[in-house]
């Protein structure tokens, strides 16, 4: 009988990823995953920076590299925090990560051992949850509002718990629920952090597909300690195929980062580095972002205005500025993983809300995603969910 | 003040390998490293695969995948290893990894707590040994000879120490030591192993590397009860650029492997899976490997010339049958970490050997890698070497 590490108690299958992989059928019509709508990848663009590429430097594509990554593509990235996110810093500030989940698990791993406690938000991105588990944590999930974390919530538990080692937000955009911290709220969170001195790790994936409204400044470019961790990626503005993305903090913690890398990773691949490298400099990767924001702005819009005329008033939805996602709850008597196998009978599919909390729980939430479905599909699988959602309403 | 983790305190830069970022300069005669000769990278053909996969299906290799990997892939890596190691498999027993550096991150994750015993040979990989401290276990490293780990050590440890979940061994062309286990030791292995099922993680990124002599057959073609856990990569045989290497495992463990593939980085690289496999397709993988198992033979064979012709007789080293590396044991007053000081300021780089074992030591050790230098320089560097040596040996 084979023994595990007691992590692997932690880290199991989860029944509606089975289920959803059921719903990998074209006839589908998938709300679930948190894909880049791929009509749109840049296919003809990325060709030709591959082709430059290895015809350039094609044996430094296929060899090692180090671990933080080029310098080049560093002083890329660098560039681009400063322009999007109003972050002042340099490639030596930069670890090159294969995606940002990546980033999520050496987090966890440089800041936390067994039993210490990271905070999060409530509802919080369960990918995240699933990399922290890893390290077995208490998680200490804070109540948000519209603009939230709630402050004063947060700042309650670090006067009483001293095992914080880490906190955890997406303050653009939310996943799973599609909101964003306003300014005032930063700034209070910042003052909080400062005072406290605990490392925070702001996951900033969606923050440039805003669709209006001003650009907030990230919580890293207020951050006075070096006590912000900035994790971006290149997923969901380029694309996630060649698993890219990247940490931006200080000194010592990203020193730290960087030998996590070296024992678990080596380095992220080279031949992707150098294309989407060479992507930035021969083309112009704000135009594709407008791009795709432009497309996903219509999404949402159609999103939302079906589910306000399909959906039922019991409905509670948010409404994005960007990004993603939007989060809807119902009445607490509906299980929505019960309603998505009823969903899912009408090739209709959702995440159920409880995998973003780390107790479960919160039966009666769903998480839906509209950037990789067409508009028509979007009326339609909205007008079908409105219709299940009804069905469960008590009269 | 900020608290990392204590694993961190396990993690740390060396010395040394801030000494070999030095080396990386073009005068410096290097063979510290374990990189395939780039000038043997098939980068035409990549590229025609490239272009292939782009043109055909840009849009899937930009996108997100599953976390095990392409099913054609998989199937393709399920054949090589009944071809080239003796194992029948099939795609269903295949997770493809971020290089195999991941694997061996995994594999401490899968089955390792803080404070269990991890059994190694000694020497052993030092990436490897890296990438288990994160998990702070215990190493108890198995005394070897020229036939690799010694058997009966192994079988005292297991019976006296309970607290043992993982067996870390390198078969073939072992890193660092260049020797390879005859079967009859791969037998008696297996049947400890069985004995005391205990799971083996068998690394094995040269075993094709094969200069003369028969393949042994993989200690997971032996594998009756499961307990093997196979670590491949495309690293040595095509290019490490791309970061992909595979897990092979039975069941239970496969599974969790997939648990802690999916918290820790999702997926490997959907754009480098795609083109590797289109390069098995479209060309022969046997025909590229014959051609680097040759060039790397002259270069070991001028080597072993060199080091014969030039190093004094009390420097002992192995002649490896393939793979990457010969080792050197000096009289144990060398300290080869300031010696490697005497060598790099005359523009020769290796390995010190301590790196090789958990608890440091051995300071009279050296690795050496010859796939990387052309000809000329190894005869070069090694009778720069042996110079070095010689003026270090008392008389």
């Amino acid at each position: 009988m084979i023994k595990f590490s007691s992590r692997m108690d932690q880290l199991k299958g989860s029944a509606i990823r089975e289920l959803l992989a059921l719903a990998n059928k074209p006839e589908v019509l998938s709300f679930a995953g948190g894909m880049p709508a791929p009509e749109l990848f840049p296919v003809d663009k990325i060709k030709a920076a591959t082709d430059a590429v290895l015809e350039e430097q094609g044996r430094v594509a296929l060899q090692y590299t180090s671990t933080d990554g080029f310098q080049h593509f560093r002083e890329q990235i660098a560039e681009r925090m400063g322009a999007k996110n109003g972050i002042k810093t340099d490639a030596s500030h930069i670890l090159v990560t294969s995606g940002s989940q990546q980033g999520l698990d050496y987090s966890a791993r440089v800041f936390c051992d067994k039993g210490d406690t990271i905070i999060i938000e409530s509802p919080s991105y369960l990918g995240a949850l699933n990399a922290f588990k890893a390290c077995e944590p208490n998680f200490v999930a804070i109540p948000t509002d519209e603009n939230g974390m709630i402050m004063e919530e947060l700042e309650k538990v670090l006067a009483t718990n001293d095992k914080v080692k880490m906190i955890y937000v997406i303050p653009d955009f939310q996943n799973p629920s599609g909101r964003t911290w306003p300014l005032e709220r930063r700034k209070q969170f910042m003052d909080i952090v400062n005072k406290y001195e605990i490392p925070v790790v702001e996951d900033n994936p969606y923050g440039e597909l805003r669709f209006e409204g001003e650009n907030m400044p990230a919580l890293k470019s207020m951050d006075t300690k070096g006590l912000v961790v900035f994790l971006g990626t290149f997923s969901k503005i380029l694309a996630p195929g060649y698993r890219l993305g990247w940490v931006c903090a200080d000194g010592e913690i990203l020193k730290k980062y960087n030998f996590m890398a070296q024992a678990a990773a080596l380095q992220a691949s080279t031949e992707a580095q150098l294309v989407v490298s060479k992507f930035i400099d021969m083309f112009d990767l704000d135009e594709h972002v407008a791009t795709i924001k432009d497309c996903y702005r219509k999404r949402r819009d159609v999103m939302m205005e079906t589910m306000q005329k399909e959906f039922p008033p019991e409905a509670k939805f948010t409404f994005p500025n960007g990004g993603l996602f939007t989060w809807v709850e119902l009445p607490d008597y509906i299980n929505t993983n019960e309603m998505a196998k009823e969903c899912l009978a009408q090739n209709v599919a959702y995440v159920p809300g409880d995998g973003f909390f780390p107790d479960a729980g919160h039966n009666n939430c769903i998480r839906l995603n509209y950037s990789c479905m067409p508009e028509d599909k979007i009326v339609k699988g909205m007008t079908i969910l409105g219709q299940v959602i009804k069905a469960n309403i008590k009269k």
